[in-house]
C-alpha cells in the first residue's frame, strides 16, 4: 500500500469541518498531521475548543492542533450562528479533550511544518477562510513551491450562499482567498457547485446509523442538527456536507469531475466582494494551476466517507 | 386580432440586431415606431449607417430613426470589430437608403415618443448598450412608469462573454445598465444564458435560403459572415443570435422558461465590472420587477423568426 | 465697453446660489441668458421655484429657465436641509413669480443654446451637481469645443465639507462630475480651498445693509439664515458664500490665485466618494485643460458683490 | 535620568532609514531592542543587508536584527530605484557585517517581545510599508494593547508623492495600512506635511561634515546622493529626511504641532489608492486613538539629530 498523503486541514468546526477531520483521520490514505483553525463558522476559541472535541473523539492524540486568526485581514468577522449554532458545532455534546494546543499560531506552525517537509511531502485542506494560508504565505513565501497542492472547500461557479455572489468561506475573508488564489501553487477548488451535490440524505443517515459506533452517532447528531438548519434556512431537504469533498478529492480524485481554470477573487466591489470568478469561456492556458470542480459521483464520494468514519469506532 | 405592441428598439446593427429589426418589422404581433441607435458593436456613426440600410431593406419608411449616445456615460467605448467587423455589419452589402433621421437624439425622442403615449402603450426592446434608455430616464423620470416593459438582450447569469464576469452589452456601458436596471419599471433581461441556445443552426439557414426573398439572402449573408466570426473566436459551431431573444420574447414569452429575480449590476470592480448580479437563492420578493430568462424553445423560436422574415418580401 | 459674456447658470439655490444670480444678472461684464436647476441642495422643484423666484427678485424676465434632472446619475439624491432649510432657501420670503419655464429640460436647453451659438460665444457657469452638464455632453459631445469655458464652484484641493475627502457639489454626483472633468473643455475649478475664504463677514453685511435696496435687504436676511446655519453645524463665524467664486471669476479672473493642474474625480471608492484629487505635485503638462483656484482678494471679491447687487435696485 | 523608551524599528533602508537607524541608537532617550525589515524601498533582501551594514557603523551589535515581508499583503511590490538606487541604499559603500539575523521574520520577532514585555513597555516605530506590523497584528491580536504607541513616517494630509493621492510607504502596502490604522493602538502619523520640512538644507551638511566622524561622513555621502535624487525627480533642493520624524517624536514630541484627528485608509480605488484620510473638519472625537503631525521646529529637529550622529562617533 502507498504511503499516506501528509496533510494539514485548515478547518472552522463547524458541523461539516468535523466530517472532514473524521474522514481525513480515518482513512488510510490520508496521514493528518496537523489540524489549524481559523474563525469562521464562530470565533476562533469556539471552533478551537470544537476541533479539540472532534480531535478527542476521533482519537487524533498524535496530530498537532494549532489555534489561527481571530479576525479576517481586512473585513470584520461575521460568524454563521443560523448554521452551526452558538458554539459553532450545536448539536451532539463533545467529549472533555486530553489535546492540548501547540503554541504557535496556525501560520506559524504552517511555516514550519511545510519548510521542514521535503518539497511535495505537504498538502493542505482549507475548509474554512484562507485567512492562516494567506498569512504563512506572507510570513514564508516558500512555502508555495514545497507544498503538493491545495484543496479548498470555497467559492463558487455559479450562484453563492451567503450572497448571490459570494459562498460563506471567501466571502468571510475575500482579500486572503485572493492572496491564495495568486499565489504559485495548485490549487483545487471545490465551490458550492460540487458541495451543494455533497448532501447526506437519509441512506447516508442510516449507513451512518448502522455503524453503531460511538463517531457514526456523533455524526448522526451532527446530521440531526445541521439538517434541521439548512432546512429552515436555506430550503434544503438533505444538508450539503461541503466540507467533505477536499478530503474525498484527496482520496480519490477520480470521485470528481474537474475542469482547468483561472479562478480570481473579487476583493473590490461591495456587490461582489468575495465571488470566485473561475473564467471557463475557452480551454486554460497550460500553465494555470487552478482545477475546479464541476460535478461529483455521490455514491462513490458517501462510500468513502462511511467507510472512514466506520474504521475510526 | 390584437392590436399590434407598438415597440421602440434601441440597437446597435450589429448581425443579430439586424435579425431583431426584421422580425420586430416583419412578425404582426409588433408595430415598430422607432428604432434608436447607440454605439457598441461600432461607433455609432456606423450603427446608424447600418439601421437606415436594413430599414430600407425591410421597408421601414415609416418608421423614425434617431441616432443616440456616441459613447458610454464613464467608460470609455471599445468596439466589437472582430464579431461584426469593420462596418459594424460586415459581409452583405446595404442598400442606399431613403430614410432620413429625426433630428433629434435617442433619448429625446424615446422621452418625446414615452410622454405622448398612454401609460403602458409602449414597450422598449434594447439589444445594445444602455446609454440612451439610462440618458433617457435622467431626462425625463416619469418615463418609468408609463413605459410598458422593457425587454433586454444583456447579461448572464453564468459566464459572460467579454470578460468571465460581463456580456458585451452591459460591459459596454455598466454605469447606463445600473441606472435602467435600478429604474421603477419592469424588466425582462434575455442573458447569454439563453441567447446562446438561440443559435442558427445549418438547418435554420437552410430555412432562410430556401425564403429565395431579399430579405432573406440578406440575412444568409449576414449569417455567414457572423458564423465565421463566432466560430473563429468563441468557437461556436453555429452563430448565437442574441438580439433575436427579446422581439421573440415580446411576440410570444411562452418560447422562454422565466424566473423572477432580483438583477444588480456592478459598476466598482474591475474583475467584475458590468456583471449581473441575479440573486436566485430563494423565491424573489413579489414586489420584484425583474425577470430572467433561463431556457427557450429553439424550434418555435426559430419558426417564428423565418415567417416573420418571410413577411418581408 | 466690452460685449457681455453670454453665461448660461446652472444651479440648485440654495443661498450662495441666489448670490451667484443676483451678481450674474447685475453685473454688465455678464449676459445671463438662462439659469437651469438640478437637484442638490433640495429637489429640483423646490429649487427650481427659488431660482424662480430669485429670477422674480432680480428682474430676470428676458432670462430663460429650465428645470433640470431630478436626481444624480448613479448615487441617490441627499439633500442639504441642516444648511438651507427645508424649502432649500429658508429665511426670507420669496415673491410670486411671472417667469415661466422653459419646456425643455435643462441638458435639452444648454444643447441647443450652445450648438445654436458661435463657437466660444457661451460660458458655462456650475453651481451644483454636475448632473445637467454630464447630460449635455453625453446627448451632443460638440458642445464641449463650443463652449468658451466652464467655472464651477465645487470640489477641494484640501479637506472636504461633506465628507473629509469631498466637497458637497461633487459629493451629490460624483460621477457627472467625473464626466464633465474628463470632457475636451476648458475647466476652472473653485473649490472649499477659495470658497471658505469668501466669506461674508459682518462688514460685507453692512454694506448690503446699506444699500437700503429690495434685494439688498433680502441678501441679508438671506445671510442671515445662512450664517446660523453655518455656525451650527460647521462653526464657521461668517459664511462662505461659495457660489459667487466661479461669477466673480468671471467677471474679473485676477481676483484669484489660479494653478494650472489636473483634477480627476473619484467614483469608486466610499472612503474617497467625490474627492476631486488635484495634482498639484510638479508643473502641469502644456495640454492641460484644467485650472484650480487656490487663493483670492476679498476686499476685490466683495467690492464686485455689492456693487453688482447695487445695480439691481 | 529617565530610563529610555525601549523601541522596534521597522524599516527599508534606505537613506533616511539609516539616519533614523543612526539618531535612534545614538540619542539615550531610546533604546533599540530590534531592527526589523520589510521590501519598499528595495527588495527585503537589500534592504535587510543595508539595515544590517548601517547596523555595523553603528555598534548596534546588540541589537536584534530580522527580516521581514518579500512583498505586500495584496498589492504586487513596486520599489522606488530612482531614489535610493539599486542597492537602495546608493551612495555611500557599506562595511561588512558581524551581525546576525535572528532566524524569525520580522512579525513573529515583534509578536514575541511584545508579548513578553510590560504592557506599554515597548514602542513601534514604522518607517517603511505596513506590511510587517499588519502581519503581527493577525498573528497575535493581543500585542495592540501591549504596545505603547505606533509612531509611523508615512501618509499625507495634504498631497501624496508617489501619486497625487497617496505618500510611498502607505503606497507600498495600503491594506497592512488599513489593518494597522484600524487596529486598537495609539499612532502618531508623520506624513508628507512634516516630512517635507525636514529638509536636510546645506547647514545640516555642515554641521554633520563638522563631526569629523565615521557616521557623519557616512550621513554627508547619503545626503549627497539622496539630494541628488531628489532634485532630480522631485524638484527639491534639499532632501527631505522622512523617517527621522517618528524618532525625534519619540525623543522630544515638543518639537511637532500634533493635532487628534481620525485617519483612514483607502483601498478601494485606483485614483486614491493608500490615500490616507484625515478628518480634521472637527474636533476630533475624546477617543480618537490618532495624532498627526502639522509642523515642526526644524531647528530643534536637526539639533536633536547632529547631536545623537555625534555620540555614535
Amino acid at each position: 500500500m502507498a504511503t499516506p498523503k501528509k496533510v494539514i486541514l485548515d478547518c472552522d468546526p463547524g458541523h461539516d469541518d468535523a466530517f472532514a477531520m473524521f474522514v481525513a483521520h480515518g482513512h488510510p490514505a490520508l496521514e493528518v498531521v496537523a489540524v489549524t483553525t481559523v474563525c469562521g463558522n464562530q470565533t476562533v476559541e469556539r471552533v478551537t475548543r470544537n476541533a479539540l472535541g472532534v480531535g478527542e473523539l476521533a482519537g487524533m492524540h498524535a496530530v498537532r492542533f494549532a489555534q489561527g486568526a481571530a479576525r479576517p485581514l481586512i473585513k470584520p468577522h461575521q460568524a454563521a450562528p443560523e448554521i452551526h449554532g452558538d458554539s459553532g458545532l450545536d448539536g451532539p455534546s463533545l467529549p472533555q479533550t486530553s489535546i492540548s494546543l501547540d503554541p504557535r499560531s496556525a501560520a506559524h506552525l504552517i511555516v514550519d511544518l511545510v519548510m521542514a517537509s521535503e518539497p511535495g511531502e505537504i498538502t493542505l485542506v482549507a475548509t474554512a477562510a484562507l485567512t492562516n494560508l494567506a498569512l504563512a504565505l506572507r510570513l514564508e513565501p516558500r512555502i508555495a513551491e514545497r507544498v503538493a497542492e491545495v484543496a479548498i472547500m470555497g467559492g463558487a461557479i455559479g450562484q453563492g450562499n451567503v450572497t448571490a455572489s459570494a459562498e460563506f468561506n471567501i466571502y468571510v475573508d475575500p482579500h486572503a482567498a485572493r492572496i491564495v488564489f495568486e499565489a504559485p501553487w495548485k490549487i483545487v477548488m471545490m465551490g458550492l457547485d460540487v458541495s451543494h451535490q455533497a448532501l447526506a440524505t437519509p441512506a447516508v443517515l442510516d449507513r451512518l446509523t448502522s455503524l453503531s459506533s460511538p463517531v457514526g452517532d456523533f455524526c448522526v447528531e451532527l446530521l440531526d442538527y445541521f439538517g434541521a438548519q439548512y432546512l429552515q434556512h436555506q430550503g434544503f431537504e438533505s444538508p450539503p456536507v461541503h466540507d467533505l469533498c477536499p478530503v474525498i478529492y484527496l482520496i480519490d480524485p477520480t470521485v470528481f469531475n474537474l475542469v482547468r481554470a483561472p479562478v480570481a477573487v473579487d476583493t473590490t466591489s461591495e456587490l461582489t466582494m468575495g465571488r470566485t470568478v473561475v473564467d471557463l469561456r475557452l480551454p486554460a492556458a497550460p500553465d494555470c494551476r487552478h482545477q475546479v470542480a464541476t460535478g461529483l459521483d455521490h455514491s462513490r464520494f458517501f462510500d468513502i466517507v462511511v467507510e472512514s468514519i466506520g474504521r475510526l469506532g
